[in-house]
C-alpha cells in the first residue's frame, strides 16, 4: 500500500509542480513590450516576492489611479460635464426660473459653440444645480439612466465602454498581486462611484473624488435620507490629490497614475516615500485610435490638466515613466481588434 | 490501485466530513448566552447564508463601530482628550506665549477641578493647538509615543489595554463572515488610526472620523509633506456619522454598533435601509467592572453623549438591541479572568 500512496504523492507534487512549470499567462495582454510594461512588472514581482529588500507587506499595497484621461477617454470634454449639460433641460423643468437666466438659457438653445464658450463660473453654477439638490439615492438614480442611455459621438458607444483595456489589465494584475486599488479623481466621487465597480472592479468605498457634503434629514415618514448639499468637502485635485488620499485613505500609495498637471502632486507624493514607487503618466499621443494631445502635439494644451511638456519634463528628472498610447499598447479599448 | 486510491480518497471524504462535524468553536466566547449575543449570531447567519432570503453579497458587507464606549473606555474622559491635555507643556515649550494665556495657563498648573471646568471653547483651543500645525508624520510619531507611555488612572494600564473582548470578538466574528469593518468615530480620524489596526484589526482606511484638512507643501529639499490645518472638513458625530459614512465609505452599513445620542443617526440610517439590518447600543451598567451612567443610572447623564433613558427608548420602539455590560458579557477586558 506504502507503495501506491507514495505513487499518489509522488503524481500530486509532480502535478503541482506542473502547475508551476506552465508558462503564466502574460497579465498584460494588450501592452507592447517595451519599458513602461516592464516597469509595471518588476515593480509587482519586487513588492510581492517575500525576501525581496524591496518588498512591500501586503497592508501597505496601495495603488491609486486617476480617472479622467487615465482609465478612460477625457477628451474632448469631461463625460461628466456632458452629464451635466444633458442633465440641465430636467433641472429646468423643475425650477422653470433657471431657464430664464444664463448659463441655463445658453445651455438649453443647445449651441454647441456657444456652450464651448461658457465661463468656468458658468461651469459651476451647471455642476451645481445638477449634482446638488436632490438626495443621493435621486442622483445615483439618474446617473445611472443617463450611463445606460448616452453615448459617445465619436464611437457612438456608451461611455462606459471607453476604458482603456491595458489599463483594466494593469488594475486586476495588480489585485491578484494583493493590491487594493483606488481611483483618485478629481471628478465627483458619486459620480464615479456609480459606476467604477462595474467597470473597472473598484467599488465605492475605494472612490476618492471631489466631494461635496451632505445633509442628513427625514421624509414625511419620518424616513432617514441624505441630500446633497452644495459645499465643496474636497477639490480632489492638483495639491487636492494627496490631501484626498490621506482624508480618505491615510496611507501614502506605492503606486499612482496619472496623465496630467492634475496628477502631478499625487504622483510627486507617492514617490516621496520609501521603499519601492512606481508613478506612471499616460501619454495620449495617439490621435488615429484616440486622441493626441498635450506635449504629444509639441504644445503646452490650453485644455484643464492636459499632460503638458514641462510635466513632462518633470517625469523624466524624477524617474516617473510615461506610457505612450502610441508605442505602449496593443490595443486602446476592449472593442479594438 | 484502483483499491487503494478509493480508500485514500474515502479517508479524505471521511476527514473533511470529520472537521465539518465538529462542533464549531464558540465565535464570541466573552458573550453570555442571550438576546443580544442571539442577535448577533442571527444576524450573521442570516445574511452569509446562500439561499436565504435575507442573504447579503459579500460586497455589501459593511459594519460600522463607534469607537469611545463602544470599542474601549470613555469614561470618565475621552482617551484623546488626556492626549490633548498631556500634549500642552510640548506646545507651550515650542511657542512660549501660549503659557500665558487661557487655557493654556490652566492647563499648566495642572489642577484637575480647573480642568474639568474649562468650556467647550477652551477645549476647541487646546485641541487646535495640539493637533494641528504640525505634519501628519510628527503628529503620527506623537500620538504613537503617548500610546506607548500614558496609563489610564484607575486601571494602570495602557489606554490600549482597554478595549472591550467581547466587541473585538464581534468585528472578528464579522470578519470572519466577510464583513468589512468600519470604526466611525466622534473622535480625531488621524488620532484613531494611529493604533485602530494594532487594537482591533482595522486598517486607516477603514477608520472614519473628525477630521480637518491638510495642506500639501514641500520641505527646504524639495520633499512634499502634508500638514494638518486647523479647518474641521468632517464633525463624525451626530448627523455627522451617516454623513462621514456617505463620504467615506458610500455605501450604507449592513450593521452599526454604538452607546451614545451621538450614534442614534448612524443606527437609524443603517436600520432605514432595506433587507435584514443590525443595530446595537452598549449600554454601560456596570459600575463594578467599568462605570454605570446614562440611562444605567436611571438619569439624563450630564456626560456629552452619552446612551440617555430617551435613546433606550428609541432603540426598544425602533427594534435597535441594547447590550447590557453586566448580563450580557463575561467579562469586559481581555485582561479581566
Amino acid at each position: 500500500m506504502t507503495r501506491y500512496i507514495v505513487t499518489l504523492a509522488t503524481c500530486t507534487v509532480l502535478l503541482a509542480a506542473g502547475v508551476r512549470a506552465d508558462a503564466q499567462p502574460d497579465p498584460l495582454p494588450s501592452w507592447n513590450d517595451g519599458a513602461a510594461k516592464q516597469a509595471i512588472m518588476e515593480f509587482v514581482k519586487d513588492t510581492t516576492t517575500e525576501g525581496s529588500p524591496k518588498f512591500v507587506s501586503p497592508a501597505e499595497r496601495i495603488a491609486t489611479f486617476d480617472q479622467d484621461g487615465t482609465l478612460w477617454v477625457e477628451h474632448p470634454i469631461y463625460s461628466q460635464v456632458v452629464y451635466c449639460l444633458d442633465r440641465v433641460p430636467a433641472v429646468v423643468k423643475a425650477k422653470p426660473a433657471l431657464g430664464k437666466v444664463e448659463p441655463f438659457k445658453t445651455v438649453l438653445l443647445g449651441n454647441r459653440e456657444a456652450i464651448a464658450k461658457l465661463s468656468m463660473n458658468d461651469l459651476i453654477k451647471i455642476l451645481g444645480a445638477t449634482l446638488t439638490g436632490m438626495s443621493v439615492d435621486e442622483f445615483e438614480a439618474e446617473a445611472k439612466a443617463w450611463l445606460a442611455s448616452a453615448k459617445d459621438p465619436r464611437w457612438k458607444r456608451p461611455y462606459t465602454e471607453l476604458t482603456y483595456a491595458p489599463m483594466l489589465e494593469v488594475l486586476k494584475y495588480l489585485r491578484a498581486n494583493g493590491y487594493k486599488t483606488y481611483i483618485v479623481t478629481g471628478g465627483g466621487q458619486d459620480f464615479v462611484r456609480v459606476y467604477a465597480d462595474q467597470l473597472y472592479g473598484i467599488p465605492p468605498e475605494q472612490v476618492v473624488g471631489s466631494a461635496g457634503g451632505t445633509k442628513y434629514g427625514y421624509d414625511k415618514n419620518g424616513k432617514p435620507f441624505l441630500t446633497k448639499e452644495p459645499k465643496l468637502l474636497l477639490n480632489d485635485d492638483n495639491a487636492g490629490k494627496p490631501e484626498g488620499i490621506h482624508l480618505m485613505i491615510g496611507r501614502r500609495p506605492r503606486a499612482a497614475f496619472g496623465n496630467s498637471t492634475g496628477d502631478r502632486q499625487m504622483l510627486e507624493y507617492t514617490k516621496a516615500g520609501d521603499g519601492q514607487r512606481l508613478a506612471m503618466l499616460v501619454l495620449h499621443d495617439d490621435a488615429k485610435r484616440e486622441y493626441a494631445y498635450g506635449p504629444a502635439r509639441g504644445l503646452p494644451d490650453t485644455k484643464v490638466g492636459a499632460l503638458t511638456p514641462a510635466l513632462a519634463d518633470e517625469a523624466k528628472s524624477k524617474g516617473w515613466i510615461v506610457i505612450s498610447m502610441k508605442d505602449d499598447w496593443k490595443r486602446i479599448f476592449a472593442f479594438d481588434e
